[in-house]
């Protein structure tokens, strides 16, 4: 069979589970808790299913859903979405992202994509036929931050659409206000698209605010905005997700979302518009997390790791080449083998495979996780 | 935006069931039961979360319930496919579709469809920028046929992919083992593959087998096996699904699903992992509908509507040019509207809206829903 994606590999995330359980290594790899949701949320669940939320729902989603997510992206981000023509619900934000892509983007179009980036884009881009064009972020004093300049000129005639990621996997970073504007000055006047990856949207630390782009007008008029349960309410495996776009830009999203999936499983989304109605679980994540994150960077100072910043996301960078001169691959293998804790090589973020001697660890863990790690980890 | 799909409009399952519920009508339109399903797959699935089943499952699919439809298929049809290499769980049967059709189906690769055709088949060959070649069904005295010698006779060097589906939505028949025959014929010695969406396989009656393309090994070789739990343990709106196929054909499979879904909900698999352990649900299920199906011929005999042959599936397909003139599309909203029982076009499921004066009931309710739509079609 010659397939539309031959050069694709299992992803670095399932491999790395997979080492991390055959070797008793401590998962600090694939991006995941290790500890419970709220059981209220089970409850919500089970209550839809008892009550008889079991046949399709509508293709776009749940009423109630679409209706808690547009009154949470007005309450936290002051932004209007209308539930029923700018909401869709998706089978995790890997279908969102993915559908958008097909959407929108013709053989031959050219797609903006930040590097290091989540590795689902890229091989999106390829089965719709679009080129994807790569622009690196800047590793500096402050930590990555993405080069604006450098992204302007990667522009071209054909350049269709423009992948932004915040906060950002695996770096941590998180797009400030003066990030927006500079995005808002490329986009402005030209007919390019964004594609906003906001799963992270609920992990932003110190005291600083998500940016997410349905605060900018001009920016938001011409943007999909992904985001996802899973990482908001400690669900990873319940793959539901949701798309806010303008309603021009949602009706061309729902044509390719219809027949991709059709819609997305009704109990789960019942459960979820119940459970949503409480604001507190995602209004007290940044603190939930900074608490897990310090603890983790607090174990490592001192250690011969060296931290990068970790501004947003659940995952902490670190460079180890006082430890080792392996390259990232090798060195996370190393690491999950024989120090018996699993990480992910940065590299395997970039399209190249590029090396800056970083492995990414996820503090979404207990915290006697966190401490066993960082036992291990210490000895180095 | 100029996208991908432009000429896609909603599916007309979304339009009549809304129309349905707009006028209060009997909803024998879209395909899903009114009534529960089993309590205990509901207490399985809760267990699961409750067991903390909440985080990504493997890419390709719990392995338990890998394991469990693997058995399934070798007790039913005595084929062996690997739980390991062979079988990968979707996000619903329309994603496992659309996810070997973009797998396979490279721009300008010809596209076998026989028509009337389940609506997702078009708009995901036109996403793959495949050209469909359609082929009708035969309408004779035993039901609804498919021309083998004409498909052959559609066959060209492009032809990289067959898509069948039996038993058949919208009609109601089944492909035969003479049938399999004529399709092995056609497909030995050439590279072309099948995509075989056995979704209704559970729903054969008056004692003949379904014949599965897995009881034959020339064409299993070379085809993707579709089905889904919603139609076989009643809860549609769950939308998990699989695909059985060789492990080449699955690596190729594997690599597009990664990327459009990554993995399916969790504690749901693993639900339907334990609750399939009884095979009891399945193999009663055409005794189950077939009584149901009998209950609601009966009850039109006698009426000005024509009854079609109903092999398979949960769906009746009825002539009613002794009652109305209309087009399917007017006839099945004015009966709707008018008489409170709503049914499918099934000009919608061509390609040119072709006319042929049928139309198609849902049987899959309550006998007291059917005996009340029997009550007012009756009138008529
Ligand atoms: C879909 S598995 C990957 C989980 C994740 O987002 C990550 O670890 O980066
Ligand atoms: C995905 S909604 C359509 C349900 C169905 O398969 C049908 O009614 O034919």
């Amino acid at each position: 069979l010659h397939s539309r994606l031959p050069a694709v590999g299992t992803t670095v995330f399932s491999l790395m589970s997979a080492l991390a359980s055959e070797h008793g290594a401590v998962n600090l790899g694939q991006g995941f808790p290790d500890f419970p949701c709220e059981p209220a949320l089970l409850d919500h669940v089970d209550a839809a299913m008892r009550a008889g939320h079991n046949q399709y729902p509508m293709m776009t989603g749940v009423p109630a859903l679409r209706a808690a997510i547009a009154a949470k992206i007005a309450a936290v981000y002051g932004a209007r979405y209308d539930a029923a023509s700018d909401i869709t619900v998706t089978a995790g934000a890997t279908q969102a992202l993915t559908t958008a892509i097909l959407c929108c983007v013709h053989p031959g179009d050219e797609v903006i994509v930040i590097e290091p980036a989540y590795d689902s884009y890229l091989p999106a881009i390829t089965l719709a036929g679009g080129v994807p064009v790569l622009v690196s972020m800047q590793l500096g004093e402050q930590g990555y931050t993405v080069p604006w300049d450098r992204l302007a000129a990667a522009v071209t005639p054909r350049t269709r659409l423009i992948v932004i990621n915040t906060p950002h996997n695996p770096t941590g970073s998180v797009l400030r206000a003066a990030d927006m504007q500079a995005l808002a000055d490329i986009v402005r006047g030209s007919d390019m698209l964004i594609l906003s990856d906001e799963v992270y949207e609920h992990m932003v630390y110190d005291g600083a605010r998500h940016e997410s782009v349905s605060r900018y007008p001009e920016l938001a008029e011409r943007s999909f905005v992904v985001s996802s349960f899973g990482k908001t309410y400690h669900v990873t495996g319940w793959k539901i997700g949701y798309v806010a776009a303008p309603a021009s830009l949602m009706a061309e999203f729902r044509k390719v979302h219809q027949y991709n999936v059709f819609s997305v499983n009704t109990p789960m989304q019942h459960g979820l518009a119940g459970y949503m109605a409480d604001p507190a679980p995602y209004l007290d994540l940044p603190a939930f997390y900074q608490r897990k994150r310090d603890l983790f960077r607090d174990g490592l100072t001192g250690s011969r790791f060296s931290l990068l910043p970790a501004d947003g996301t659940y995952f902490q960078c670190v460079r180890y080449d006082a430890i080792s001169a392996l390259p990232e691959s090798e060195f996370a293998q190393w690491l999950t083998k024989e120090i018996k804790v699993a990480a992910i090589p940065v590299s395997a973020f970039y399209s190249q495979g590029q090396e800056s001697g970083i492995v990414r660890f996820c503090f979404a863990k207990k915290d006697d996780t966190l401490r066993l790690a960082l036992e291990r980890l210490s000895k180095l």
